[in-house]
């Protein structure tokens, strides 16, 4: 990924892996800013050190919530998106200085009206805050099959976001994610907010990106008899929003909380297997630890230390 | 339920919930033996203090952990299931004393044959063990929507629970869950191991059971257009694998990592509303903590405390 945005193209989403080590590492390759989903990624990214520049891609009401962020500004570069006169009241009330406006580009979430962008900004800068910007999230498009259609959906999206970001004025246009990192040529698109590609899932491995799966949840084979076998592995470890997950040498049944019912000739009871998640996101955020391996060996633990909201 | 089944009569399931201040106020009821799903459930029950009977009604190969399970037997009385030669060898060469024979009664899951039980528990008492009883969970019949179907279903699997039993010898004959706690009159079943009745969530909701929701996640709307809205609780705070989750006043559209997109007219930017969860027992592992509410007031805050494995 870094080959084709470094630096600063690229805006690392950390609440694909919520954990500060790897962001240590993304930071390695040269990128210096991230995206965070939620107050407490913002702060935990402050706290490890990681990042020089956090964008909180995500509207928040609370009000500790965006206290602490205002006390963490004098620690780091922190910029709020907002969609609407609440989001920039609650922003400017707590002292925030660096917003971005949220422009809706297509996906039924957040995000202004393409429209009222300009006077979101305007109100801001009437609030005294300093707008960076926009950002525009394509995720309905994320998991078009046809590569020419989703191309054309991308830029007419993206064009959407272009003239939201002239009414708006500010040096950033960011959007983006894993499903659509390589359509953003001939767009004023400056920065992709993709996550998912660092760990990669069966969602997003659908659709032959250059990207290798890299994070699988480790069970153990507790019960066989000659029809099926289960693994200790259950839907309270595994995002399961994107179906069931998958394993390279066997054909999953279904799961239950703590179990994994499948079929395969590969394993045995008490023999390791590797379960890889259809959905990422929510799967590390089940876990406390990441184990780093090198050849089956484990050479390092990382907090999964951005958990929680 | 501690009027239909009292005291020992339900084995409460711990894993529904994963707190012990939940499960005290259980004892408090009369329920003084719990069920639990992981090693770290059955520790954090000893830890808290609660429980004079844990039963880990799940299969362990871990010897890290059947050690620290058999370390915890001075503190409480912990009896493991086992349903193969490696379990029970496992469990004896950790020095566990207490196992009960996990019968497969038609779940596609753990569970011996039911006619290799007498030869599993003869195995474990070579080993030294204690053999307590049988447990047999009918998992696949708990939404079965017919009532008569279902009691028929049920007594067929107890009939064979119970055949096993008297191949194992011991007390205990153990089943049941929240979708079959009514059907038990007439079988040799003496303990029910339901969890899910405490908590609820919308999938038993379609029971009808005589158990009412307790537990909700609460959002913010933190976005709003003409056509939907939008909170700030998403699929990582919410049990994914039983489909979307319910708001009381309105339509819920679809979850995304940290967001629930809906339409309905009964709230706005701002406004606090309630989401129901699909599926109680993954949703309780994703949360800290739990608060605990009298008439829209907190009144206690209660630790989430036995997540994990």
């Amino acid at each position: 990924m870094a080959t084709i945005h470094p630096g600063s193209r690229l805006r690392p989403h950390v609440k694909a892996h919520k954990c500060t080590s790897l962001a240590r590492e993304q930071y390695l390759a040269g990128h210096h800013s991230f995206t965070c989903a939620t107050p407490n990624e913002v702060l935990g990214m402050v706290r490890a050190g990681v990042g020089d520049d956090l964008l909180l891609a995500n509207e928040v009401l609370d009000t500790a919530r965006l206290s602490a962020l205002a006390a963490a500004q004098n620690s780091a570069c922190i910029t709020v998106a907002v969609d609407s006169d609440a989001t920039i009241d609650a922003a400017a009330a707590a002292g925030l200085q660096n917003v971005v406006v949220d422009v809706n580009v297509g996906l039924p979430r957040c995000g202004c009206a393409p429209t009222d962008a300009g006077r979101l900004a305007d109100r801001a800068r009437t609030r005294g805050m300093n707008v960076r910007g926009v950002m525009g999230y394509e995720g309905h498009l994320m998991m078009v099959a046809d590569r020419d259609d989703k191309r054309r959906q991308v830029r007419e999206a993206m064009s959407t976001l272009a003239k939201a970001a002239h009414d708006v004025g500010g040096d950033i246009i960011s959007a983006g994610g894993t499903g659509t990192y390589d359509l953003f040529e001939g767009t004023s698109v400056n920065e992709v907010q993709a996550g998912s590609y660092a760990l990669m899932d069966t969602q997003y491995a659908t659709l032959g990106l250059p990207f290798e799966q890299a994070m699988w949840v480790v069970g153990t084979v507790i019960s066989e008899n000659d029809q099926w076998k289960v693994l200790d592995v259950g839907l309270k470890a595994l995002g399961m929003d994107h179906g069931n997950p998958s394993i390279s040498d066997g054909s999953v049944w279904f799961c239950s909380d703590e179990h994994l019912t499948f079929s395969g000739t590969g394993s045995s009871i008490g023999d390791r297997v590797r379960v890889i998640p259809a959905h990422i996101d929510p799967t590390m955020a089940m876990h406390a630890v990441a184990h780093v391996v090198e050849n089956d060996a484990v050479v390092d633990t990382w907090p999964i230390d951005l958990r929680g909201w």
